[in-house]
């Protein structure tokens, strides 16, 4: 690779963990909102999507530049087409961290229907997902990527065992029914933040074993 | 550009349209499923999911051998960057009519909450923005992709209207809750469906007009 390729890469790897970094801390900002009725933590999320974004342009424009000037080859072109959608799922992270912040807001006026059991270790696991497919990125760490892969269906069970619990709540008294379907929207908001991680973490996988995982992870399983 | 490499390039694209109408008819059978109580059009969703998900890879493994092997510069380069992101967005639209096909399943075994006026406009509104954002495409029409994404604003507010009415059907009733729960998630799916041809419509924009309308449609029409 020309040396002046290589740092370019180099720089391109680093404004995607900033934008991993970026969608991260929204992540946990806009969970933690809601779970610590910090209205605060709410508003700072807001503010930063515009960040979000402009950074997702940024990073395409510079994926679309290294493949004209370049015109990489096998493994670099991998890993630029890895970017870009790495990129994409990164942005659409930030997207469900704006939605539950933005639910964040409609809840806190109300009194909370539960304690949050299910909530907490939901988010969690959904923000260490995010973490570690970008951790096994960095590092090419295809063990990682694939541990991520089977945090997804935890992710999905908690959603089960939240969605049932809230509808016992909301039958039992229909003065808790817009609290309770904020709150399973909120689930349904860090599902797909797992399974973005998810895709991501396939990536990782594509760009390392040179392999299309994406619909086969559940096959290989299910060995 | 090589004759050869032209060839490729109409395959790649009749390729990409043969995804969309599986996708189209994917979300048309999945809609009708609930709307006409159809529970065989959901089993039919069902079973072509895998086909779906093999197109993906096809298109992506071609897309990636176009680069590889043919290096091309410009508007070529910006029409493969393309085509890999509206071939996710449709694998996209396919997952999310396959929750609504899983949806119907469950509801079809109960009476019907209530007549649905939304919700078929919604399903109409959104297969229209998948069909018009791939005819923009064929096209190169960038007038047809800006309608489909002033067409998003419809589908939310419809999304909100559905949303709304159950509730007062919940309130009134906790009998339809779970039913009504459903409604809401399908509503919610076909949101989404609306949103990825929001995106495929931005992409066609970005590659007729050479720039990145992502993120700032909105200010646009603002004006």
């Amino acid at each position: 690779m020309e040396r002046h390729f290589e740092r370019e890469f180099e720089e391109l790897k680093e404004r995607l963990l900033w934008m991993g970094g970026l969608v991260e801390r929204a992540v946990h900002r806009a969970t933690h909102s809601v779970l610590d009725a910090d209205g605060a933590l709410g508003k700072e999320v807001l503010a930063g999507e515009d960040a979000v974004n402009e950074m997702q342009l940024e990073i395409d424009e510079r994926v679309t530049q290294l493949l004209a000037l370049h015109q990489p080859m096998a493994s670099d072109l991998r890993f630029l087409l890895a970017v870009t959608r790495i990129n994409a799922d990164l942005e659409r992270i930030g997207d469900q961290a704006v939605n539950i912040a933005e639910s964040a807001d409609r809840i806190l006026r109300h009194p909370q229907v539960k304690p949050y059991v299910d909530l907490p270790r939901m988010s969690e696991l959904a923000e260490g997902m995010v973490r570690d497919s970008l951790n096994a990125l960095v590092r090419r760490d295809v063990e990682l990527a694939k541990n991520v892969l089977l945090r997804d269906d935890q992710v999905d069970r908690l959603r089960d065992q939240v969605f049932r619990e809230l509808l016992t709540y909301m039958m039992a008294d229909p003065g808790t029914i817009q609290r309770a379907l904020a709150l399973i929207l909120i689930s349904r908001n860090i599902e797909r933040i797992a399974d973005h991680a998810t895709n991501i973490a396939e990536d990782v996988i594509f760009l390392v074993e040179a392999k299309d995982v994406r619909h086969h992870h559940q096959e290989a399983e299910a060995k």
